[in-house]
């Protein structure tokens, strides 16, 4: 109970230093460590569309540039200073369109700002609610992912998709507390391999185990776990509903796994992704690849959790939530280098897709977990 | 009807000349057009297993194997030679273990044999077997492409996953003669990239119009099919089932596609697969990634036709098919460039996965389509 805490590089990936915005370069981490410094709200923005960031990162961002922007308006008039605060929100809030944590940022930001008279009460406002804002989110994530592991037992395996970010981070760390160890399967989650970038390196760095698979090995894991359990919940048979019972009568039991080894991979027990936005209809918008493996999941009888703090009110079903379509160059090419035909011009890249409620166990939020159907309740709770 | 018919460079990959089978290296195809050379029938074993040539590749490399078997034996007495054709068969049928095709090359050359009385009989008998086997791998390909070609209307738009190799340069020459036209979308297919490499240029370079994906896009692309779908069946509404009749009960229609602008990919009709063996009980075993685009595809209700010259009468079932499990580090890069943190040391590669029959719609044959879970029929048709 008293070991260190596991800790994470990408667990403090932006900063904010004098009148500069340090944002880590997810593109080339974890291969190289660099920061993008940006000199004003324009640039953070401009990196948040340019995906130096992504995930939590933007949500980090966003505050970290608001607050730069309160630093550089410290000069001003009070209602230049709350002019220029209101133009960094504007392109803070709308550098990419599906995930709503810049936006919520920003509105928690300027409407902390009411009742100041001075310039200097204005910064000091906005800065505050940029510190609060922050911490808060770290708070509800660590919440969230209390939930969560009360809903995964010990030993569990967990199938992930793309890059939980501080879910992830604080899902690892509530586990530790919890006296919980998981083991992890990643997808590398193509065009942007965060998957094999983020998540498989910062469970690394936390001491984790994790097994890297493509994303086209889901649904084979998947169905792997399946004729497992079935072995173990009938172990005088072998190879569950895959064997013929007419054909294999007569056959001996073989040493288990020999005659599946695909089960290499070992059972899933979860499959466990964050989602960008929830709809109150219970759609979950998450990472293109995550429709997938949910139907997968479902089809071969293992549970999936979508972690989100919040269902998103401004969203009431999952057409009101725009996909947001990324230029299709990055589907031809592999960090950089063109991976398909130069014959290949068409290629289509949704950055999101949207899970229906019926593929989805629970949506795991910081009030604990709900039925992707009722999550009105959550607003109750 | 009297144009051209389209042409594919792959549709001519493996080279018998002299005394060497020239593979086209399918690892570097289509950036480099490379030839290895294969002085022996051991170096086309070699090249087979290190994936030089894949999907049909390994049969028409088995059959030049055996043909340049033949030819280095001519100068042996006939016991020695007719001992060296079996040798290289050993070579040749085992080289990979999943893919039954060099197998079954290697068994109808050896067949072919009896009644040699000297090596120059022996020699000619081989080299004829290997002819005729080849040939007529092509015109089984042919009558399977017809048969898919009769399910599959004009205008179709075909989600494919791997590299079909002749069945799939088969398919379309079938389309143009009987007068339709599809358009497709690829999966790009890692670790290989099949897709993104062999069929994406191969579909180009007969004029097919191609949209490339990555492989865990194939989910989304079905769904849009769907909401597609129920729109036009449905035109007075917008978005089916996504929205929710209590809450979007006042609003107007907008137009089609403002709301649902992942459906940019299009309608997708059917998926279609070729499939490396069909166990007896309905089992396809395909490229890893099938089985998670068939189970959506059933989600969604779009039809999977799985293309196989005929079901495998030497797997009863599913379980009788050993899924080779590849070299794992091919999933930490990609093209040879590490892709993964450096930390991550654990990986997964299974070649194929095996998809059950109730994910299937049918299994096209020569012998035309079969229900999955009516293989024997195959056999008695």
């Amino acid at each position: 109970m008293n070991a260190p805490e596991p800790t994470a590089t990408l667990d403090q990936s932006i900063r904010l230093r004098g009148n500069t915005v340090q944002i880590l370069d997810r593109r080339v981490f974890p291969e190289q460590l660099h920061w993008v410094d940006c000199a004003n709200p324009a640039e953070v923005a401009a990196a948040i569309r340019d995906m130096v960031t992504q995930s939590s990162g933007p949500l980090y961002a966003a505050y970290a540039g608001m607050a730069l922007a309160a630093r550089q308006a410290a000069d001003l008039p009070l209602d230049d200073a709350r002019s220029r605060l209101v133009e960094a929100g504007e392109l803070l809030a709308n550098a990419r369109p599906t995930n709503n944590h810049p936006k919520e940022a920003v509105r928690f930001v300027l409407d902390s700002l009411d009742g100041a008279t001075t310039t200097a009460e204005l910064v000091a406002l906005a800065e505050r609610a940029c510190r609060l804002g922050d911490e808060r989110y770290r708070a509800r994530s660590r919440a969230l992912a209390e939930a969560a592991v009360d809903l995964i037992p010990d030993g569990s395996r967990i199938l992930t998709h793309c890059w939980m970010d501080s879910y992830l981070i604080e899902l690892v760390k509530a586990a530790a507390r919890a006296g919980r160890r998981y083991s992890w399967v990643a997808t590398e989650t193509r065009p942007y391999l965060q998957g094999a970038r983020l998540t498989s390196h910062t469970l690394r760095e936390m001491g984790e185990q994790v097994t890297l698979i493509t994303d086209g090995m889901g649904a084979a894991a998947l169905a792997a776990g399946r004729a497992e359990r079935e072995r173990q919940s009938n172990p005088g048979a072998d190879g569950g509903d895959t064997r013929n019972p007419e054909t294999d009568g007569a056959r001996q039991p073989e040493p288990d796994g020999a005659r599946q080894p695909e089960t290499g991979i070992g059972r899933i027990d979860a499959l466990v992704t964050a989602a960008d936005r929830v709809s109150m209809d219970g759609h979950v918008v998450n990472k293109v690849g995550t429709l997938g493996l949910a139907v997968a999941a479902k089809a071969f009888g293992v549970p999936y959790y979508a972690l989100v703090q919040s269902p998103d009110r401004g969203a009431p079903t999952g057409a009101d939530i725009v996909i947001e379509q990324r230029d299709h160059s990055e589907v031809l090419e592999v960090l950089g280098r063109r991976t398909a035909s130069v014959l290949v011009t068409d290629a289509w890249y949704p950055a999101f897709d949207a899970t229906p409620p019926e593929f989805v166990t629970s949506v795991v939020t910081d009030r604990g977990a709900f039925d992707a159907t009722a999550l009105a309740d959550y607003y109750r709770s």
